[in-house]
């Protein structure tokens, strides 16, 4: 595991498994970001040498970040992070949709937009998403100025289902965003097959066209994440969930030419004015270095995982007996993150929370980590999913990373049993 | 000076001259920086200690910056930079003029927003912005979207006169927004005085209240930068202009309270969902240690960019002759940022950027660093504060740091000097 260095952190022995929250940064990776802080701090707009230095520290990053998800360093534009880039291509998606509308209507078309009249753009979701996506939706239909369908997953396999997408299309849809991989679960989406029914009828749709958006935040530098596999126009990646800092960028097939793109921010024309705002090179720089380890490394980080999250998984049924035991990210059918673990202890007395608060030795959480002051109800995303309240509520969500060890398991297995013992013995 | 450090920099010993268009981040910033990257990566809503060490960095980080302006840690937003609090103030002014005005509709008063019926927020601005104002305000003016007034700085004193805002008021103006000082002259604009003129309008004038924005990007960390005396509602901090790293936050009096904030992002609620988006703690931290440096160390950064920049107009003055050389940065009557000297050399041959071509050592610029790509015509900035085109052509924008010594001053010199003589040969 990657300990945290503190020294109250050391004599516990702490093991931390909440790596769909956050990850440490790699050590490479802080050295790429030191040694742009002290080197590199020149301006990149600036047209002398050190300027130009900074700029092609840039420059090498967006081509790495390209490289790790199938595209080319021209698909990339970096943003403070996914919060950032997931808004971005809703506030792209709704002007796209008004330019296009407004533009067929001066032309008198009658095909397209035009039988739309007087409708509002409207956008397909699942009820899983990150609140990024989720909270962006609801305001937006809030305000009154778009529609929105959030498509439940099935509660078999909690992926959305590709006919369930497909029917929810109205001839006023401009955009699909459907995460990658969910964050609580682990379950992968099929977006794929999505973008290939979707290019097929948006052929024949003709403008506007339906843009495909995945939130991949948490399958980058978990499995090969390829843009031209997945079919998608944008994707959102996050560094610090790939043991990068905490920077974002968003891949745009094609941006400006290809794949429309309006900027959220106007100002000294960086990033092709896609994003202006001057370069944070150095977190640019950590984040070009741990996408070049993950573009050279993901198969050992992958069956690392997923090694050990199996052993996690295997233990678990070993010393609490099957019976005892619901793992929230098993649906037939789905394959999942590889280090993606949720489970529940069943029993009334035990909430995941409570066990939690009792482990010494264990760091992990319940659900999202921006939802950890919901207290003890239940996850909406598991709900969604299909997962029974009383066992909901019992949820822990186990994510493993790079480091974890089989030895970081037992101990924490250790924990988990004293914990379980313990709120039993209560009751 | 802080030099760059590549091998090649040395040998040649450069030295920068440009701190207006970045800054190096201080060494104890650096290792803030580090120290959070290394043991602080744990997510901040995360509720376990890890998580709470990164809560208690940006809490601190909050305070130290709360501190450097004279406001409370909860005044203070953090944010990507400063296009991004630019943008952000002018997207919540036109959010609360909707907003205000709407629900004065619904209660069906007589005074004020009522008597508006059927305006656009209007703002007001100057023509001396930098493009992360000057932008947002045409591209939404552009959209039909408000109105916005630009008004002229004086030809005489390069500020906006007090007047000439009061009297650009309208009754739907929500919003005005001039920078505390300009990036190329250096100037200062009298906001203490336009707060004091607009409280006492609003007094009168009921809702919605004319809400007063201040970019202060070049200000902070080069002289005294006061909320409270300033009488502000929001001030844009960024980071790179005062030996921070490339981050920005918002200065908001009371922001939901006292002062109107509506987010730009939806997600996760970080930032008192203010402004969503898991918080970037190394960054935050520098930043918060850049701010407790200039706050304990405020006078002598101050006093010695001051003695640097009129060792350097003096020597200027000494080498090429009053009558050879044009201050863009001395207006009568204006107050200026200490380390600013924008000078001309007259000449017809004597263009910024020809003369910069041929520095050796100096790396300075002849404006904003993002309009670098603007060829020879001159800056429209100095052109707006009435510097004849031909004059405005040859500015150098030379900007000294808190660690420019009399000896790089020497050396910039004699590079001009040999520069000037080279170009004036060739004629």
């Amino acid at each position: 595991m990657q300990p945290f260095n503190g020294n109250e952190e050391e004599q516990f022995r702490r093991v931390y498994l909440d790596y769909n929250a956050t990850t440490p940064v790699e050590p490479e990776v802080i050295e790429a970001i030191t040694e742009a802080l002290r080197e590199a701090w020149g301006n990149p707009s600036s047209s002398y040498r050190p300027g130009q230095k900074a700029k092609e520290i840039i420059s090498q990053s967006r081509e790495s970040i390209g490289k790790m998800v199938g595209g080319c360093s021209d698909d990339i534009i970096f943003m403070s992070g996914g919060t950032e880039a997931n808004n971005f291509v809703f506030h792209t998606a709704v002007k796209y949709f008004w330019d296009t509308y407004r533009k067929a209507k001066i032309h008198g078309k009658e095909e397209g937009p035009v039988e739309m009249g007087g409708a509002l753009p409207h956008i397909i979701t699942s009820n899983v998403e990150h609140d990024s996506i989720n909270l962006v939706a609801e305001q937006l239909v809030k305000e009154g100025k778009r529609e929105v369908t959030f498509v439940p997953v099935s509660k078999v396999t909690a992926r959305v289902e590709v006919e369930d997408v497909m029917s929810a299309i109205r001839p006023n849809t401009c955009l699909i965003s459907i995460m990658l991989a969910n964050n609580e679960t682990g379950v992968l989406m099929p977006i794929a097959e999505i973008s290939k029914r979707v290019q097929a009828l948006s052929k024949k749709r003709g403008a506007p066209r339906i843009l495909l958006h995945t939130d991949a935040a948490q399958a980058v530098g978990k499995l090969q994440v390829d843009t031209k596999e997945l079919g998608v126009d944008y994707l959102t990646i996050v560094g610090h969930k790939f043991y990068a800092p905490r920077i974002g960028a968003l891949y745009v097939k094609g941006p400006g030419v290809t794949t429309p793109v309006y900027p959220l921010f106007f100002g000294g024309g960086q990033e092709r004015n896609f994003r202006p705002g001057t370069e944070n090179t150095p977190m640019i720089a950590g984040l070009g270095k741990a996408a070049e380890l993950v573009h050279r490394n993901l198969e050992r980080y992958e069956n690392g995982m997923r090694e050990t999250c199996e052993y996690l998984e295997q233990r678990l049924e070993e010393v609490f007996g099957k019976e005892k035991l619901h793992f929230n990210s098993h649906f037939s059918g789905s394959k999942r993150l590889p280090n993606t673990c949720n489970v529940s202890f069943l029993g009334v007395h035990l909430q995941g929370r409570k066990v939690l608060s009792l482990c010494h030795r264990l760091l992990a959480s319940v659900g999202a980590a921006c939802h950890s002051d919901q207290g003890d109800s239940p996850s909406p995303i598991l709900l969604n999913c299909g997962i029974p309240p009383s066992v909901a509520a019992n949820a822990l969500r186990l994510s493993v990373g790079r480091g974890t060890t089989k030895g970081d398991v037992d101990v924490v297995i250790e924990d988990l049993r004293a914990a379980v013992q313990q709120l039993e013995g209560l009751s």
